[in-house]
């Protein structure tokens, strides 16, 4: 389709935007034509706010989650927990965390998972930071909130062998079984077998 | 989601990205936190290509496809037979069109299928200016390349009747039937009944 383009604007922009994860050349040349046809005015408001994002975002000092101030609203806020440290993978799961409103501490974004294939290790992490803030001693919990993947488990591993080192301090990890109102016969033998293990205690409603 | 974001700059992309067709908010997060771990370079690039294009393209004057000069490559070269134009709805179907290899006419773009339900009339459309460039006498057949739908039908049988005024002028349709490479057994039965009103001579390889 490359040559076909009438036009080197259509053609840069068509290329743009097939750079974008999930969206091929023709998702983006529909995507293209679909902003020809509305107002200037939305297709430079959608430019200009792609263009301001990345160049004026900025991440907290302190948990790493975006930010636009040095120390993020969370981090900032006396009226959540700054004794439990909840550690995530990326600033969504931040966002999927506080939707739950189960959870009145604070974060640590890591911005990623070991992953050995991928050429991630431990120091492109922001696993020392993680250390640093607990060695500060004001930390009480730390949860490790990480995916049920082979890269979740193996960060959750390397960051408890880090955090052995402080007594006291409570490590503990997001609990794993049966989805939410999912029926026993759709769920996966090694989720029910998880819901098993870690069963808890019946309370009567 | 929306009071979830903890920037503002966030916010603004995704509320910008989400407008396009297709695209919730889910997947524009997904996007805006793309383009956060991608170059810097990359992202402007991207919001800078969306608003050249909105702001420098350009439309043939003839045929009103998309050019960056007044009249397209197609309509200034010498050798497509001017004396053949082929209607299409839209840029993207001259596109299509293009891509067959089959012709070698020129083309004259609509902008769009008349269609009452959405508001849109025969007004709207290019169909004056189609009008204005048989009647130059230049042109020897109108080839109507419209979607086999409602609106394209109706949209050609509005174009027949305007054109009707011009003697020796010669209309013609894309033909409809099977898909190639289709088996007869999956073709439904409204294409397959026009497959066999518009057979053709069989002629042996």
């Amino acid at each position: 389709m490359e040559s076909q383009f009438s036009s080197a604007l259509l053609e840069g922009a068509v290329t743009e935007i097939s750079r974008l994860p999930g969206i091929g050349r023709k998702t983006a040349l529909r995507l293209a034509l679909h902003l020809l046809r509305r107002d200037e005015r939305e297709a430079v408001a959608l430019g200009q706010a792609i263009i301001d994002l990345r160049k004026g975002i900025r991440y907290c000092s302190v948990c790493h989650n975006i930010s636009e101030t040095g120390r993020c609203a969370i981090c900032s806020s006396p009226s959540r927990d700054h004794g439990m440290v909840c550690v995530v993978e990326n600033v969504r799961d931040v966002m999927s965390l506080e939707a739950t409103g189960q959870f009145s501490g604070l974060y640590h974004v890591l911005g990623g998972l070991i992953s050995p294939i991928d050429g991630i290790g431990p120091d492109m992490l922001e696993i020392g930071s993680l250390v640093e803030r607990v060695s500060s001693g004001a930390v009480r919990e730390v949860i490790l909130a990480l995916s049920a993947t082979m890269e979740g488990d193996t960060t959750s591993f390397y960051i408890s062998r880090r955090l052995n080192q402080f007594d006291g301090l409570v490590l503990t990890r997001l609990a794993r079984g049966m989805s939410v109102g999912n029926e026993i016969e759709y769920t996966d033998e090694l989720t029910l077998g998880r819901s098993l293990v870690e069963r808890v205690p019946y309370e009567q409603a």
